[in-house]
């Protein structure tokens, strides 16, 4: 066996072990009984240590050494890729200082809880600024770059902050513009009455199928939050029921049969391979947005399940279409990230972004952050914050030392923008199919295009082989643009 | 860090990933997507390689080498018992034998499975052979005294199989007396209608915390057959229904609530060590039954149970506390060993060690095992096998390579008759909070002298503490002649 193979071997065994770890997760948040929480604690914590040994391993060193780099397939030389930078990763990390970010992040979570619970910043500071100091400790060590895009590169390898900064700033003030003009009017109707549990599920069952989800290799449940996990064969996905509130639990199943799709429709040789996921938070992230948003919340597609929930709840309160896609798409004054609209939900990230920014280059001292939160609020959303769980407390992200996430979000939007024009070019009929409910060539366009190639290429390649050139913001706010000025008309 | 605390740590480690496995099997018999099953495969396979790797890491045998074991506690020393018994086994025990013994009675299962659906012997009589051929080897390798002895005690460690045979020649005349004396007549009812699903799943539940069983450290669900599964604060058990016959469900669950309690109430100290499990299969098996049977079947527990089910299902036939009680109990004639009685249960264990035993030691051919069987069930229950589904292929046991395990079961009851006679001389009065569906007395008494124990003494001796005496098989056929007697009377 040549050392390509048996490094290639190697890593196999390691990644097996890996979508082990990512499936307690999934039980944890599922199925396990709460009273095994310390057990499961320990068999995640025993898991990781096999696999940081794994990781470090000095034969990968030796393997990586020996091959020669030249005469190796694309398929051969992006899993090399891959191996390398995690190695060294690795090496930079000691597993005693990932132990105790775990533990103290872990701590955090619970005191941001509480501390969000009884709108209290004050209670969360001490152990933020232990979560940041340690943050700030591990970027040092992995220094990529600047200490920010060392934390960012976590997620989405190849952005740098310094281009993410110029783009929401192009952003900004047309955002702002389309809210302006698109503040939704007293006279559009909201949903009435109770929408029961098990319709909801089964409403959301046929969802996920239109929208290609795979239950032969999947399965939907409940939780707390929804999301999705796993990959090849076996991804799962969970979501949430507001009798209240349709469209949460509806539009998070769309959201996460896009990741989970995602996750479906890699090629099956990158099974075990690094390359067998999705390529990058942001690239993650385009897919569950173009699900939900360019497509879900189309014109054309809520014909289809405006007709479908009046078959399944009756009269809800809204008897035709247009006043459907509008309760729908409705840009409403809100304090909260996960509830706010295509619009403003880049607000709230580019806000998150620059605080987040300015507390990892000590521009920022955290004692300082809820007044910082509040007065960038009030500048971008022109309301005053009203309580701390409304505002800086509102996300678990920072609480468990997720600093470089954030600009992910408003990255799978630009994503998603640049997609869903090329998609619209080379499918220009697709609203057609959409009034009755059929995606299908939607999704097989993004799985033709994107969605194959999992950790292939680098995100931003990913995403230009997909558009046939570079992404930028463009596509997304002219489609902004376009969709909300439409709705105000 | 001293030798013995290193090795300790070292082998928690271990442990947490061995449970990691354990879980990985009951997801897939409960929760997992079918179309996850090779990646599965993978996922258990990579992990029982780490695993492997962890067994033999030769750093063990330096430690114990280095251990003095004079001053060691018992805890201690039990624990150092275990480690060298697992150490030396997996030295013994090349890992490609192991991976090609799991490929092949894996391919084996499927191809009893068909043969078993077409009633064709001579289809599984190949793999069969194959399967025995690698399972000889591996006692050859394994050679702790005689080939079958190797295999039994992987099982049920220190048992040896002249001394199950001589136990089991002197129950089988009692056991066919008691089976002659109390064969059903006609005259006892059975059940008739349908019994809602969710009615028995709850009548389950209800029975599972009658029984103690900690839902908060568990959970209850279905799967094709029933099984408790993992250990300390995370015990999943299973069942099954039957709309025509409750009792299939009922009672299996009070049976795996037996394992199950068992692993719950072990002390905690003993978790991740390898103390923290039942500590052999019969031990396992006494708990199992002695819920199910002793308990479970016995004249006044019935009494409540068939209270509780006329309030739940309405009239089902049996209109009196003693109809029910024969009916629960009673003794036909059947081909099935899990569907038998607790006296021909044993009949049916016993003709499977005989013809296993001569399996292993050559004493009869692969090609001749299904005339055996024929012929010794015509002597042991008195009329012929029909079919081979209903003979020889009846069980996956041998399939999937399992041979020395059968005679654990019988061993189960010997232990549970042993531990029912001393339980009921603690306890005279019983049966008073029994007919009102109270067994915690009893349950209480078998955590406080067998199931906190865990593995901390050797199988026997763990019966012997609580007993005041060595086990034989006498108390349990006292316990059948006077229940049976008494039936029939």
């Amino acid at each position: 066996m040549t050392n390509l193979l048996k490094l290639f071997d190697f890593v196999k065994q390691t990644t097996a072990l890996s979508q082990i770890n990512g499936f307690l997760g999934w039980d944890q948040e599922t199925m396990m009984p709460k009273g095994s929480i310390e057990q499961r604690a320990q068999w995640m914590g025993h898991l990781s240590a096999t696999l940081h040994e794994r990781k470090i391993d000095p034969r990968i060193g030796e393997w990586l050494e020996s091959i020669d780099s030249e005469n190796l397939t694309e398929f051969e030389s992006s899993q090399v890729r891959y191996i390398r930078r995690d190695y060294n990763r690795a090496l930079k990390i000691p597993i005693d200082f990932a132990s105790y970010l775990a533990i103290t992040t872990s701590k955090s979570q619970g005191v941001w809880a509480e501390a969000r619970s009884k709108d209290d910043f004050s209670m969360f500071l001490p152990i933020l600024k232990e979560v940041l100091n340690l943050k700030r400790q591990e970027a040092r060590m992995l220094s990529s770059t600047t200490l920010y895009d060392s934390l960012l590169n976590d997620f989405e390898p190849e952005m740098n902050s310094q281009d993410l900064e110029s783009i929401f700033n192009r952003m900004r003030p047309r955002l702002i513009e389309i809210r302006e003009k698109a503040l939704i009017s007293d006279e559009v109707p909201e949903v009435i009455g109770r929408f029961p549990k098990k319709i909801q599920l089964q409403l959301s069952r046929k969802l996920a199928l239109a929208f290609g989800y795979d239950f032969d290799r999947g399965r939907l449940d409940l939780a707390v939050h929804p999301f999705s996990s796993g990959s090849g064969n076996d991804v799962r996905i969970t979501t949430r029921v507001s009798e209240n509130d349709p469209f949460n639990c509806l539009y998070s199943t769309i959201h996460e049969v896009g990741h989970a799709t995602y996750e479906q429709n890699i090629n099956k040789d990158f099974l075990f391979t690094p390359l067998g996921s999705g390529v990058s938070m942001g690239v993650h992230e385009s897919q569950s947005r173009i699900y939900e948003n360019q497509i879900g919340r189309s014109r054309a597609f809520t014909k289809f399940l405006h007709r479908e929930m009046l078959g399944l709840f009756g009269d809800f309160g809204i008897k035709n279409a247009d006043d459907f896609y509008k309760c729908v798409n409705g840009i409403r004054n809100g304090f909260i990230r996960t509830e706010a609209d295509e619009v403003q939900y880049n607000l709230h990230i580019m806000l998150r972004f620059e605080l987040e920014k300015a507390l990892i280059n000590d521009d920022l001292r955290a004692e300082d952050l809820e007044a910082a939160w509040n007065e960038a609020f009030l500048r971008d959303f022109g309301f005053p914050v009203d309580s701390a769980s409304n505002g800086v407390l509102q996300d678990v992200h920072w609480s468990v030392g997720l600093f470089g996430y954030f600009p992910t979000y408003s990255l799978g939007n630009i994503y998603a923008g640049c997609l869903h024009k090329a998609m619209r070019a080379d499918l220009p009929n697709l609203d057609n199919a959409f009034e009755y409910g059929n995606v299908s060539d939607a999704i097989d366009w993004l799985k033709e295009n994107v969605q194959k190639y999992g950790g292939l290429r680098t995100p931003e390649a990913t995403i230009s082989h997909a558009i046939g050139g570079q992404p930028d913001e463009e596509p997304l706010l002219q489609y902004l643009e376009e969709k909300f000025g439409d709705i105000n008309s």
